[in-house]
């Protein structure tokens, strides 16, 4: 699903058969502009489907980004302005929002993450725990806080988990298992909780290995056992306490759900008023 | 969107051309077991959307809720079991989580929020600052969690804000504008910020007022002056350090957007067992 | 759904894999002149849906509304012009009208009956018996012929009827079971069919009263027991030769479903000049 | 746009994101009987989409139809019994009886047109002015009144009106023109207005000659010129106090418009009592 | 399903959630030239698809085509130019030559067998054995080619084949059975194989004979028979080597699943180069 | 788009507003039986498709598919049987035998390239030459051949073709790009076209090779200097007289276009017998 097509779902549900307190007090002809002002600091994702909201709504608005997807912004910064029939602006206000404040408190969030291991060889990267119908936009938040993005989904990326280990019998059988029927432009990753699973892991010729829920010591002997010869990914117990002692012990990759799930909204407000 | 088609769009989100892991590692006649076990308090909602997730990847997955929506749970305690083939257990579970674990953590925060102020007459209220696409979820979740709906959107309420009022030329004005053409069926609401707003909005026979980001004070002089003739409600600054005073202020109601823009995700992890 | 895809829906369903005829006999560059003509009277509504036939078939039609939503028109008054290439416009030529011609018709018939109450202080109000898929165009119609809109759904309004009531176990008891569930936005009506149920309904808070299938004397004194406490709204044997002793009852509202389930269309042709 | 698709887009028209009142005042639990009674005669179309709104709303609901698509019926007559939960009863109803009364509307009119002319050879026919959205289920609608069916839509016939023939030069030349492209598996209808056209229209080898609002003597020398050798159709004029003269002339066809666009609605209730 | 659905479900298909390669390699200002290239010869078809494919990636890709839809080209001749970003092209690229060498592939093979029988009377028409979802392009591919059409689909022609003639009851019963109910602007064909169902036809009344896998001689005695009468269509072994003989036969037209199910794409390269 | 989806679209073309030739002749009640017939040899796929359609045309309809995914059959076999409704067979003939024989005829074509080279270490891979909205299915007929898939689509997979490289200045340059910022799930191929870029290829630390039209001993000499340090791909003149040879230089993957775009369809017929 593209993002018109998001645009459109979201102000169907917000806008349905008519934004009645509009038109019933906001005369056809007057014309506004609308600032986006941040009222807490953060990072710009998002500016393009405010754009698209009023743009649904409303053709002959003009909208003017002030900032570029991936910029910080303080308080008091204005983000972007938008022109046109007063009306329009009104009716498109409040989705544009919750779209702009959900995407950019992702990409600050991500931020954080990311400054935290700025000196370290470590990427931070996200997961597959986004909102559901809204993973395109918030994997672009992830990358414009600084992140990387993982898989995208199910279909591209081969990750054996601890179920799929188990059915196959060991983390050798599995990797097996993947390599005999896998596209080949796909790596295959394991995930593995302890050093023995990794030594498999290593013998089994996987391209990545996820490491999860390992205690620092962990990661640190997985990252002198394999570090030279696959990519290792942390998972598990990753916060903004916890991150740098991780990305410290020299892993390639960690990943964090709460970049996605657990961000809050940037308050972010629309101030309109009239031409 | 019906809860069947949201869950169709996220399923196609997640899986699109295959989950190719599972394919690659999962034998065709395995059943399995799935338990959603919690590794956080929290309060139950969505649970009926993970069923429909299990369902529409498979139908002869057997799903059995072991909590009812609405119901408080804790660390360690087993909401649900879903029983089936443990391809389709894999395929289905990010999906299933993602939905259950974002509406848990917004019933478990409107709930925290209800606690705090059970012993007066106000009720908590959500907003339209709701994720874009989930709005009908979201709006269920706060009800699980104690709360009461605000209008559902743009089409059924009427709610006169700060720039319908400017345009209008004033608060009288704004209402009359909306009492003349106004779907009878429909209460008008109408904002104000100082007392002064709130003497015109009496006089112009609004039915609801908003008190948007009043000190306490004013809030306790606004209940004196308008609360046995109109409704008041209270936004703007309410979080939980906050709620219990603006609570005891006497107003009717409090809405609160962090209810639904900024709940955490409740930790929820499905154990899958071959059978 | 939008208006645009109403449109849409409807030419696929005319025009569907080709419009032949046309496609055999007019020749490629050849344009038109496309004449709405009234052969009947009535009043407008819904020439933005034509255009917007003629702008689906083809963007480079040129579209000219002569008349606004709402104007009465007489026969042989010219509604708008099309210009374009002649194809298209033969083309959209059916479902233009057909949308066309229901709009006006209902337009129309609100307008008599609106016309009829016109020194009196009752509103004339649509209900839900549109057509299904077209409701949003039929209730604007109503609006265009100088009627009210009711709810528009039963998303946006609570009004009890006599099933709801027998259920709740009485007119009090329904009234406040709304109550205590409902969202503060919404009035409640009730349905009441004699004076005790009214009596009932008054003491209960209810905000708007339906008096269902009264005689004229039984409105009478319902306006003079509840008239200055709630709004009235008188439904039942409404139809042009009643809807003025009604009005003259002294209720605020006279609801009819004949507005949009039984008007007649209104003779329009479009007459097709080649350029 | 099949019969599921249009009951799924009336529903999400009129329940949106629920119906308020019933969810209100009906308990879970509560099971109810509606009974679909007649309070005008008419001819049933249209029961098969009361069925599937009630399906589509509850599948557990029982309907039991009692009367046959085309059978006519009188006051009080009871058509067809939904049971199952009362606030699937009350849900779905609106949009049941908005289709039935409709359709059946339409089935009773036509029937009241082959009623007039049984006793002539003439067949009564419908148009492509139809509801936009409903033309597969309107079209049923006059077959099961006893009228025959046109064709569909621009894509499964040819006919060629005024406009068409204006540009291709004349009669012979726009039957010339759709006979040398035309699929071979359609026939070519053509319009004409007098006598002098309906010599071409047979000498150019059309198979149907559309007679548009000629007057009964020029209609008996169209039968006598050429209704040995094609289908002649009589269109323009027709109601219920003229068909009958019309048929008499010895025409094969008579289409009317009327039977769709003007077709008032028959009065059906639904009683919905608790069981 | 209109031809811009059509295009943006493959590139939906093709792009999903991004072209990788292509936005980690090419700078976004970077403009580029794409020229549709022939490596085989054959006939245009479907450039205006192509067209489409490139708009909807990006509107802002000029798109000229060099080749009219009809036209035949020779190996090294250039079919149309697109000039814009170049990632634009890049991404839109595979799906528009995947619709673009399909359709000419259809248009080449459908003008051997045109040319093949040139100097008879008889035509070429296609069937419904085209490729699910891509109907209206492949048979607009058979014009292009200089075939005929055949009826679109089930609901725009009356074919009766020898299932529909058993349960009948034989060719004069089925004949009978469509006359009665046919919508009159349909004519009626029948499939024999034969020579005494053909009689059987002929005396029914029916309008088109399919001569379904005859022998030369039979199709001989079939035009001797019947060939001032009806329309004969032959099918079934029709081929590039047995196209003429059949032709010869007399028969009007010849039907060829062929043309859509088995035609081989043309070779057409795209080569971009940087501007 | 799932299958259901394909097969809704598919038979909605076909069927559209009704299947008028059945409708008229085949009894509501008549029951029949249906069996698939092969007329041709091959290797099936897609008999889950051909059963959905009948599904959907009429759930009561019983389906039992006598052969697997991925059979070889013989002229003469029967590949499946359906019982039920006649009227529902007929109307879902066309559909499901346009799906089955076109993905049977692509499983039959791999089939014979697989079989060519069955004593070598090469793999037959498909391509993104597919038919548009069809991929799914034609990749999963391709496995059924016995071939394997390559990248699904644009989305999943790294694939640097001329117009990639040439634009980032060279074969090194372009996966360097590549590598900076691909997801760490995905592996990176690149095309060259001659040894001296495959040496650059080799050295930029590419995982894939996609040798582009090379000659027999260009790819000898390829497999040579790269075989055991990376996977090569041939590409470019495959066909079942060169398959062979190319398979004996050594590389590890053979993707042939002809495959998905040139396949003729397996003649299937369906034989239907009342019962």
């Amino acid at each position: 699903m593209g993002i018109s097509d998001l645009v459109a779902r979201a102000l169907a549900e917000d806008i349905g058969h008519g934004d009645i307190t509009t038109q019933l007090t906001i005369p056809a002809g007057m014309n506004g502009r609308a600032v986006f002002l941040a009222k807490q600091a953060g990072v710009v994702s998002g500016l393009y489907v405010a754009e698209e909201c009023f743009r649904q709504v409303d053709p002959t608005v003009q909208f003017e980004a002030l900032r570029s997807e991936g910029e910080a912004f303080e308080v008091g910064d204005t983000l972007a302005v938008a022109t046109g029939p007063a009306a329009s602006l009104l009716s498109a206000e409040r989705v544009a929002l919750n779209f702009l404040q959900r995407l950019c408190g992702i990409a600050a969030l991500t931020h954080e993450f990311v400054n935290r291991i700025s000196d370290t060889q470590a990427r931070i990267v996200d997961t597959r725990k986004t909102t559901p119908g809204l993973r395109v936009l918030e994997k672009a938040a992830v990358r414009a806080g600084g992140g990387s993005n993982h898989r995208f989904a199910l279909y591209d990326g081969i990750l054996l988990k601890d179920n799929h280990i188990a059915v196959a019998g060991g983390v050798s059988q599995a990797v097996a298992a993947a390599r005999a029927g896998a596209p080949h432009t796909l790596k295959i990753e394991v995930e593995v909780t302890n050093l023995q699973e990794l030594g498999e892991a290593l013998a089994s010729g996987a391209d990545i290995v996820l490491l999860d829920n390992m205690s620092l010591e962990q990661l640190e002997e997985a990252v002198a056992l394999g570090g030279g010869r696959v990519m290792l990914e942390a998972s598990g117990g990753v916060n903004l306490d916890t991150v740098r002692d991780i990305a410290q012990t020299g892993v390639h990759l960690i990943s964090a759900g709460a970049l996605t799930h657990s961000a809050s909204a940037i308050d972010i407000s629309l101030q309109i008023a009239a031409l």
